[in-house]
Order: structure tokens, then C-alpha cells, then sequence
């Protein structure tokens, strides 16, 4: 038995290899999502499959087990200290790991490789039943999952799924801050579909050439702080962030030529996200302590920049002028406050991604409501089509017209990413608590936006978020950061303010 | 101990799963050439080393070398059937890597990642300065490498490192026929300076935009034959082409918007190996007999297809057309012989990879004339710059204004590839010799490529080369398809044919 250091050193150095080999899967999924060819589909789930074993492997190594009993009986300071931290969500990772057999991790790979592709073919073709023999693989392999990795005996099987992306949350306690946002969601969009005021949508369906989209893309994720020396920025069809490690973070987005708001304000989400991870300290990569806390919190450092910033009257003062000289034709004739009604538009429709900041929340609230019976076995997957729908209609009162505006648009199940849709409008309520307490500490943040000044905001988020990794669970981190507990108040009242200036409700 | 059925089964399964892991190596290398962005690099080395370690942990299992002996000791069966091809280069593969140390593998790919990023960076700079520390780290590896795997005893260290990229090779066979050839080339070369014939190569450096020259070489590849629905191509600093496995390959290249030939013949020269690659038996895949055979015959494939096919007079009776659609303002005026002249003008220059075909073998004779002393520890990487640059002047009577367009202009030994550059010869003799053996069973291959037809070429290739993988050597599979053994000859035969022709010798 050696020393309290030599134990930790030891544990750290295997926490980093594991990350590492993490990180190799990383970039073949980003690949997979951005280049790799059709005819590649079925190699590469074979790549992915063998990568993610070999990292179980590693992360089930019985001597990482012997070396947390032996350092949990010793006194590792104080419980933020970053040995403490480490130990403590090292010990979580290794119970959860674990807790699913190598043949289940294996299997999850290789099938969600495929059914990713499936995925892509089905959406295009508009035709679900291509895609349900693979759906129907995902969710008997999730259910299995869930069943392994177990939950409390008040809880549900979705409680295990949703606690690997959001650590010790429970669909109950979602359930308690969704209830008050979902009665004050249907309130306002009944109050904003009554208002007179009728934002002119068809400037950002003009013509935006796609190359001038993604010029006005990357220096706008550039000037809000997202570091292209150490990252970069392509095109995927479902947008999303990959931090590969120190120094390689990479977001992408998708162009429609007809639409400015999905490939703009999609890039800046995903530079929150890239923000957050070029945000981390990496003297501790490879450990919890540089890893990012849950999901919840990193949806609010994109909801930030997305929404609390991009979509400001603020942020617009200094970037509209160079978007008209960036999108003359769309723009020429349009002034500042006419666009930002525009881009604030609410409206019930049908693509999440692609849905304004006060349906977007009930987009989450669907899949809430359909991923709890799915793995509760109570809702099947060849029924999701219908139930989808209806459920929909029953949200939104309008009805997709095909599977790819309904229950296929989202990339997730397919990837067997089940218990993660909550964390999207979690962050929605994080993102309003934090912006609050920046303005508390910076002050009037909208006077820097009109400047061109991000790097306040930015500086804040590295010193009071990023740079902790996982000292503090999400729930503590915004206790310690906004001296509340999570809340959907904020954002509510943000909503209310902003909506109803631009509704005059 | 199993039957012979049992033992193979498991000697292919891990040999499947060593390959596998290698091709998601390969994914990262490809990445790095790709899109890397520079702050990453130092995490790629870290993740590259990580999968070369595991990926030797795996080829060096001890289980290999039992399973392997046991084998030996049964009847395989005929030599060039399957099993008894793939127990003798899994022999092969597992004493050369039971040789190498691990933790000079890890090491090798750690410096070798880092030092590719600091030769793009010294080369941009045309400073060899910043690449030296970097060159003298890999030189110093390879060293130990050549000794590791040591050499015969009449041979020298370079020996050890050639026969890596072509078994069985040795750099007094690669002298018996380079010598001959070196003559005639010296002799061509003056021959055609005193020719009268002056190719317009202005042609070549009219404006030929970037966008039109990617859809054109694109256009050409898929027309000879290289499977885009499995496999792409990109951009890249320094083309190559790199099969990730069934399904998959990429091809790079790179664009000069004032220069016709670099590009294009990097294209179809690129998709010769990617034809080469994806005409492998997937059945086989993960074991040698799914493997290409040596580097040569590699090389065989990418000049057969940039030189002998496309850089033909028959080729562009079919391309000109075209070509004058996708350039209208370099190519408006022009006919079709004057281009066919221009983009075989011959003349010492200093960039292999832009060499004509006449003088690229010389410029392959200079690097093995280094990389042998290098070595043998009888040249050092800091007197390279001056040695180089001595030596070209001899070789071409002209002297290279800068390291970039010295020593410094090709990846490989920042890639730690040395013993690689002679294959490139080898591969243009293996060309020329299955060449006339596609002639002599085909018939007359020009009248096809004037009509556009590439398939009867590139079937005759699949059947008698690609499909074979490593069932036959290099030496062997020549004497195969051509009933011959290596020779320089049919290459000058070509060489004095053409360029006679062309320069009126």
C-alpha cells in the first residue's frame, strides 16, 4: 500500500488514459457525423464498438476500484479540493461502469453506429420504417442499460439514464421545475398568438449564400470568445460540440440558404458549448476536475450565448451593420429593430433545433413525456409515430406532416442519447439564473453587448463556471455561483420581459 | 491445443482486432493532415501514441507467437492458399513487432505527430531551424529502430527500415536497377534539353479556378474508377491516400488556383492507390491476404493511373472537352496536342511531387543516396540542407533557393518514413511491366481511354493484383502477371517511346 500520493497518482494516470482513449472515439464519431462516407457506415461501428470496449475495459479495471477503497479511507481534504473531487466522481464513474457488462457497451456501439446512419437515410426519405428496426435495437438495449445501472426504489428506469448526464438529478425533481415553466410557457404563447403585433419572418427566409453565412458565422463565434486556433467550425447534419482535449474543440452547423437564424444562432450555440470546453483547466484534463460538470450546466453556456446574448436588441447593435454588408440582398432594406423582431419571432412549429426561445422549452417537455413510458417498456417504439403526433398537436395544436418534422428530426435516439432532452431546457433555467448573477457582478452586460465587448461576460463564466470542472454537481454549482437553487423563475421572467416588450403584452 | 481451424480462427480474430485498432489510428492520421487545427497537435501526439501502444500491446501478445508455432508445425496447404499466406505474414508482422521496444513505438508516434506539425510549420517559414530538433529526434529513433529490427550481414541499417514497406527487398537489389536506369534517365534528360521542342507550359499556369478543378479531378477519378460512395477526397498539405478499412477511403490532394498539373495528376495518382484499396477482398479484411502487398506495388497502381493513363495522348482525346468546359479561359484557344506536350514537358525542377515523368525517378535516386548514410549514422540531419542541396546540383544542375524547396518539401521524414521514397521507383518499373501485360491481354488500351472506357483496366487490375493482397511479394506477383521478373527496362522502353515522340529525339 503506498502513500496517499503515489495511490492518486496512480489513479489519475489511469483516469487520463481512459480519457484519452475517450477522446481517439471522440474524433472517429466527429468523422462520422461530418465525412465519412455512406459505405463506411458498417467499419466504422465496428471501429467505435472496439474503442468504446477498450475504454470499458480500462474504466472497469479492478485496480481502480482497490485504489478508491484505499484512498477513501484516508483524508482527502476538503470536500471541493480537487483530490476530494476527483476521488469522489472517479468512485461514480467507476460504479457506473461497472454496473454494464462489456458485451452491452459493445453492442450499444456497434448498433448506435448503424442506426445513426439508418437514421440519416430514414430522415431524408421521410420514411420511419427504415429507421424503426434500428430504433427498436436502441431502446432495448437503453431499457437493459437502465436496468443495470439501477435507480432509487421511488424512482422510475429513466432516473438512470438522466443521472449520466445529469448527475443526481431525478425525473422528479424535473418534473417539480417543469410543472410552473410548462403553465407559464402555454400562458404566453396563447397571450403572444392573441397580440396584434406580427413579426415580419419572411426577412430571414430571403436569400443568405451560404459561404457569406458561414464568413458572418465564425467571426461572430470568434468575437463572443470561441478560439479557432484550438478548434474549428464545419458542417454536420445535426449540429453539435466535441471537445476532442486540450486544444481541439470542434462545433458544427448545417446552412440553408433560405434560412439565416438555423446555421447564426446555431453557431453561437455551439460555441457556448465550445466556450465551455476551451473554458476548462487543462492541468486537469483526464479527471473530473477538468471535465465538464452535466449537461444542464453546459446547455446553459450555449443557451447564453444563443439566446441571452444573439438573440439581444444589444448583441444587434453592433452586428447588424455588418451583417447588411454581409447579406446585402436579404437586408438591404431592413432596419435593426425589424430583424430583431423578426429573429425573436414565437411561433408554434414543428423542428426544435429550429424553434423559437419560448416553444423550444416544449419541445423538451414532449420528449420528456414520451422517454419516461419508452423505457418503462409502456410505449413502444413502432407507436412512437402516432403518439408523437398526437402529443404534439396536443402541445402545439399543429400536426406534422411526415416523421422528419416529427418524432425523426432529432439525431439523439438514434445515437441512444435517452434521458439527455431535459438537460436542453435545464440549461434554459441555469443560463437565466447565471445572467442574472453576471449582471449582479458586471453590470449593464447589454451596454458591452451594443460595444462589441463579449470577453466580460466570457472572463466571468471562465472564472465562476468553466474552470471548476466537476468541483460542484450542477445543483451546488448554481447555489454557489447565484446563491439560489435552480428555479424556473428567472427564466420566466426573462421571457416575460423580453417577450412581452416585443408582443407589447 | 485446438484443431487447425480453431488455432487460425484465433489467430484472424486477433489479427482483425490489431488491424482494426491500426485504422482508427489511421482516422486520426488522416484528420491531422486534414483539419487539424494547430493548438490540437499536441493532443493528437498524445492520442496517437496511445493507439500505437495498444495497438503493438496487441501485435506482440505472446498468444500470437504460440498460436503462430503451433500452426507452423501443420499443413497449411498449398503457399499461396489463404491460410498458409496469412501464418506466413503474421510471422512476419509479429517478429518484426516483438523487435520494436514499446515504449519506442509510443515514443516514435508522439515525436513523429509533433514533428509533422513543426515540418508544416518550418516548411510555411521555409525555415529548417524549427524543424532540425524535431528531424534529429526522429533520425535518432529510426536509428534504434533499424537496429531493433536489425539487418543481414552483408546489408547496412537502411536495410531494415526498406524492408518494411517492401518485404524483402534489400538497397543492393534497389541499386542493381536503379543504376541502369539512372544512366538512361541522365542520358534522356540531356537529350531532350538539346531538343528543339519547347513545350508552352504558360499553358498550365493560366488561372484555373479552384472549385472547377476539385469538380473536374473529381469527375476523373470517379471515372477510372475510384468509389466515392466509399470514400472522399479532400484537402490535404501533402497529398496521400489512406484506406481506413472496407468502405471507406480517403484520398487527399491540393489546389493551386495558377497551376493545371498539381492537383490533377495528384488526383488520379491518389485514386490509383484508392483503387488499389478498395479492389482488396473485404472477406479478407484484417489479415494480409485483405492487405495490399508492399509499397511498390502500391506505387505501381498510383503512376499507372496518373501517367500511363492519364498523362496519355488517348486519355485526353476522351478529357479535352471537357476540360476546355470546366477552364474556358486557360484552355479557350488551346488544342489538344499542345496540352498533351505542356503537361509532359520535361525539365529539372525541384518539387518531386510536380516532377515530370522523366526526372521523378531522380529525384528519387538523390533521397535514397541520403537517407542510407542517415542511416548508418555517417550523415547528420543538420548537414542535410547542404548535402541536399550539393546533391541536387549534381542530379539536376540547378540548386534550391530555399529548404522548402529542398530538403524540407516532403512530410515523410517528419513522418518518420524513411526507406519509403525508393517504393515510388520500384512502383513506376512494376508499372510499366503490368502495363504491357494489360496490353498484351487487352488489347489496345488507348483506343479505349479515347472512347472513355477505364473499366477493362481497372478489372484486369482488381483480378491480377488487388484481389490477391499479400498472396504473393512484390518479386513474385510480377513474375506472376508478367512472367517476368523486376526490371528497369519496360519503363525506359516507355519513357524513350513517349518522350521520343513528344521531344523528336
Amino acid at each position: 500500500m503506498g502513500s496517499r500520493e503515489e495511490l492518486y497518482e496512480e489513479l489519475i494516470s489511469k483516469s487520463k488514459q481512459t480519457a484519452l482513449l475517450s477522446s481517439c472515439a471522440s474524433v472517429l464519431g466527429w468523422d462520422e457525423q461530418t465525412y465519412l462516407p455512406p459505405g463506411g457506415a458498417e467499419h466504422r461501428g465496428n471501429q467505435m464498438a472496439l474503442l468504446s470496449g477498450l475504454a470499458h475495459q480500462q474504466a472497469t479495471n479492478p485496480r481502480i476500484g482497490e485504489l478508491l477503497s484505499e484512498l477513501e479511507a484516508l483524508d482527502l481534504g476538503e470536500e471541493t479540493d480537487p483530490i476530494a473531487v476527483n476521488v469522489r466522481d472517479l468512485r461514480r464513474n467507476y460504479d457506473q461502469s461497472t454496473k454494464l457488462p462489456q458485451e452491452l457497451v459493445e453492442e450499444m456501439s456497434r448498433v448506435t453506429t448503424m442506426s445513426q446512419q439508418a437514421w440519416i437515410e430514414a430522415r431524408k426519405e421521410k420514411d420511419f420504417s427504415k429507421f424503426l428496426p434500428w430504433l427498436e435495437k436502441v431502446v432495448e438495449l437503453k431499457r437493459e442499460e437502465a436496468q443495470a445501472l439501477g435507480f432509487p426504489e421511488d424512482g422510475i428506469p429513466y432516473d438512470a439514464l438522466l443521472d449520466q448526464y445529469e448527475p443526481s438529478a431525478t425525473s422528479k425533481d424535473v418534473n417539480a421545475v417543469f410543472a410552473p415553466l410548462r403553465d407559464a410557457l402555454v400562458e404566453m404563447v396563447a397571450a403572444i398568438a392573441d397580440s396584434p403585433i406580427e413579426p415580419d419572418v419572411s426577412i430571414i427566409t430571403r436569400t443568405y449564400p451560404v459561404d457569406a453565412q458561414r464568413e458572418f458565422g465564425t467571426d461572430a463565434a470568434q468575437q463572443i470568445g470561441f478560439d479557432f486556433r484550438n478548434g474549428r467550425l464545419d458542417v454536420a447534419a445535426h449540429p453539435f460540440c466535441s471537445g476532442f482535449g486540450p486544444g481541439d474543440c470542434r462545433l458544427t452547423t448545417r446552412y440553408d440558404d433560405h434560412h439565416f437564424n438555423g446555421a447564426f444562432f446555431g453557431t453561437l450555440h455551439e460555441a457556448g458549448h465550445g466556450i465551455y470546453e476551451q473554458g476548462l483547466d487543462r492541468g486537469h484534463y483526464g479527471t473530473p476536475m477538468g471535465n465538464s460538470t452535466s449537461l444542464g450546466i453546459h446547455e446553459s453556456q450555449s443557451r447564453m450565448w444563443e439566446n441571452f446574448v444573439g438573440r439581444s436588441r444589444s448583441f444587434w447593435n453592433h452586428f447588424f451593420e455588418p451583417a447588411k454588408v454581409a447579406f446585402p440582398e436579404a437586408l438591404g432594406n431592413v432596419d435593426a429593430d425589424t430583424f430583431y423582431v423578426a429573429i425573436n419571432d414565437v411561433r408554434p412549429s414543428f423542428i426544435r433545433v429550429e424553434a423559437d426561445e419560448v416553444t423550444y422549452n416544449l419541445h423538451i417537455m414532449l420528449r420528456f413525456e414520451l422517454e419516461q413510458p419508452l423505457m418503462a417498456g409502456d410505449l413502444q417504439p413502432a407507436d412512437l409515430p402516432a403518439v408523437w403526433n398526437e402529443t404534439f398537436t396536443r402541445y402545439f395544436g399543429i400536426t406534422p406532416a411526415d416523421d422528419s418534422e416529427g418524432c425523426m428530426q432529432d439525431i439523439h435516439w438514434s445515437a441512444g442519447l435517452i434521458g439527455y432532452f431535459p438537460t436542453y431546457a435545464l440549461g434554459n433555467m441555469y443560463a437565466a439564473q447565471f445572467y442574472n448573477a453576471a449582471t449582479a457582478e458586471l453590470g449593464d452586460l447589454d451596454e458591452m453587448f451594443a460595444r462589441g465587448e463579449f470577453a466580460p461576460l466570457k472572463q466571468w463564466l471562465n472564472k465562476n463556471i468553466h474552470q471548476h470542472g466537476q468541483r460542484f454537481r450542477a445543483n451546488q454549482l448554481v447555489k454557489e455561483v447565484t446563491g439560489e437553487k435552480l428555479s424556473p423563475l428567472p427564466l420566466i421572467e426573462h421571457l416575460k420581459r423580453k417577450f412581452g416588450a416585443i408582443y407589447n403584452l
